[in-house]
């Protein structure tokens, strides 16, 4: 057993608790800049509340408010010289993991010069950021609970995460009440890619033994909770538990990466701007079918956490289950064609080295042409 | 559901990797001081290879070998000063628990002046510490996992943690080949405190769901490995496994806390001298028959994870296993008298209000008092 840990994540969890933003935002900063998308925050009320806080708190604040799902680097240059224009100090991204990942490239950018695509794929090295306060409001990427930005370059196409310690929050405000005006297609699609993160980390082989609890307690909530809330089951123990899951899924790939789901679906919605869960629910259990070889142990438990017999009906309780969410669970309905699988086969090798590395089974590249296939 | 989570430890885990000390430490400093007890390390040759590790690294040293089990605030005091006149920019802890916390408060006290007593009972709050790195022999404390240093302050005999993020260590080495030479009385003792750390942050008021995780996959590993490495198993496996669960329950009571049984045990040891894992053999037993109703189900699941049946048999699963360890379980044999009581129960007030604030039961002083009595 061989592994490092190191996860300084400092959440504050607890429903009600975005009214401790200002008191946690103030103890790192005098001016924010808070990141958030268009719509959502403003609608529910949450983005009016958050500047009252933060003004009690007797701070000022701009608001960049461009933020689109499946964020792209261009918008976060454009947010990190709105950082500098404006002489912000601290960083509060607040919304969905697009905005949250979004908000941490700003803050990166903003003190790491230089083309952002060259520290996303390894050619630069950056170091530090802007102190990060991290809001979700959806239950699904775990971004409050790591160190990567997922972005999309809009140039090449190229989905791909940015990892380093310096874009883990300074605080993260987990508040389950926010979460409870997502509607429910958004909260099916986050649901399922926090499953596939504990299911992933679980599965890396870069995992270790706090991860897999971790992983499998993930399971375990999702289980238990998320058909309920998807069917208008408003329990706050149930929202808490799903809040929780997401974060916990977060952390783990954080610390044992991603597997083959995540890293072929990167291609599709950095190609066609899909909707990453529902992307995960086509090929996790295509992908699973074909790799239960390599991991059955690891496979047999992931099925029995959720509620099935072994590794082999490991796939269907995975299809059961985004059915029941209301998922399609096909690459073809989101809009790919069997014409783009060569241009995904060939990107996946380009931005997800290190997911096929962590996968159990390794594909050739026609084999991942075939799973792309199979997953129309 | 509510709670705080911020624990920054980093982790550097495995066989053999005791062989990156140098590199490890030279990223923090130039000079250290190395904070060890005046014969294991020596007798393994451990400290002679570390040397040599830092040696290669480029650094200089000055090695500190005073300390004794339950460490001493004087201990401490006098470290630092040695840190001082000889100019050590970083602090190595290597050997048991009480090195680990005997190096921690050298590297507050490093950077913190005034008396320490005033910081470990929250009179003064300090802040920061020289860069510190811990490398554990034993398998107990956890120390290397979290931000507390247990010190007896010998003008009183009050046996208290001070705890503050500043002495988290920088880095953690956990190599579980250095711990193959304790002896027999050690590995049980240290064990069975281990266990407790797991037991007691599970049971905690103030635990939360990442730390109930934590603790039961702690108790799973303790139930397979402890009794096997007990009776001489050495598989790299075993080791391997009570390594970790001992790290692990060193994280879980940062972020939870203790309960009675630490609490009432620090009194003891604080007056006799005792060794602390054997001290707490012989409390948990008693402590647990008279807290059942407090936390039935948690005490059921203790029991089920140490191969039980329920809440009931919990008590007789624990003095069973500490029996298969040659653990007596009776303070009178380690030394305690009857009319040793009323000071405990006193000073059970004094260091540990935090520990019955936690516990799952209130008891009155009487009943403190009485706990004690059957403890001996």
């Amino acid at each position: 057993m061989k592994f490092h840990y190191y996860l300084p994540v400092n959440l504050t969890f607890g429903r009600g608790r975005i009214a401790e933003a200002g008191r946690i935002a103030a103890s790192y900063g005098e001016k924010a800049l808070i990141v958030t998308g268009g719509m959502s925050t403003k609608k529910s009320g949450l983005l009016g509340r958050l500047v009252r806080y933060l003004e009690e708190a007797g701070m000022s604040m701009e608001i960049y408010d461009k933020v689109m799902p499946n964020p792209l680097t261009t918008t976060a240059v454009e947010g990190a010289e709105a950082v500098i224009s404006s002489g912000c100090d601290v960083v509060i991204g607040v919304g969905g993991g697009s905005s949250l990942d979004c908000a941490k490239a700003i803050a990166f950018l903003s003190i790491n010069k230089g083309d952002i695509n060259q520290y996303i794929f390894n050619k630069e090295t950056g170091a530090g950021a802007l102190p990060l306060i991290l809001i979700p409001t959806t239950c699904g990427t775990g971004s409050e609970g790591n160190g990567f930005t997922v972005l999309t370059n809009p140039d090449t196409g190229d989905k791909k995460s940015l990892k380093t310690n310096a874009v883990i929050a300074k605080a993260s405000i987990i508040d389950s009440e926010l979460m409870e005006t997502m509607p429910k297609k958004v909260l099916a699609s986050v649901g399922f890619d926090a499953l596939c993160h504990c299911m992933e980390a679980y599965l890396s082989e870069n995992s270790q033994p706090l991860v897999d609890t971790m992983c499998l307690s993930g399971i375990d909530i999702i289980r238990k909770y998320l058909r309920g809330i998807y069917a208008g089951n408003d329990e706050p123990e149930a929202w808490d538990g799903i809040a929780w899951a997401s974060t916990i899924g977060g952390m783990a790939i954080y610390s044992a990466g991603v597997t083959l789901p995540h890293g072929m679906e990167h291609p599709a919605s950095g190609l066609k701007n899909i909707v990453h869960g529902e992307g995960l629910a086509a090929l996790t259990p295509v992908i699973t079918e074909a790799s239960i070889d390599g991991s059955p142990h690891k496979y047999a438990e992931i099925s029995k956490h959720l509620g099935g017999k072994n590794e082999k009906d490991c796939a269907s309780v995975l299809r059961n289950l985004a059915g029941e969410l209301g998922i399609t669970g096909s690459l073809g309905k989101l809009g790919i064609k069997k014409a783009d699988i060569p241009w995904m086969t060939d990107n996946c090798y380009r931005v997800s080295t290190a997911s096929i590395e962590n996968h159990p089974v390794r594909f050739t590249d026609e084999e991942i042409a075939e799973l792309y296939e199979k997953a129309l």
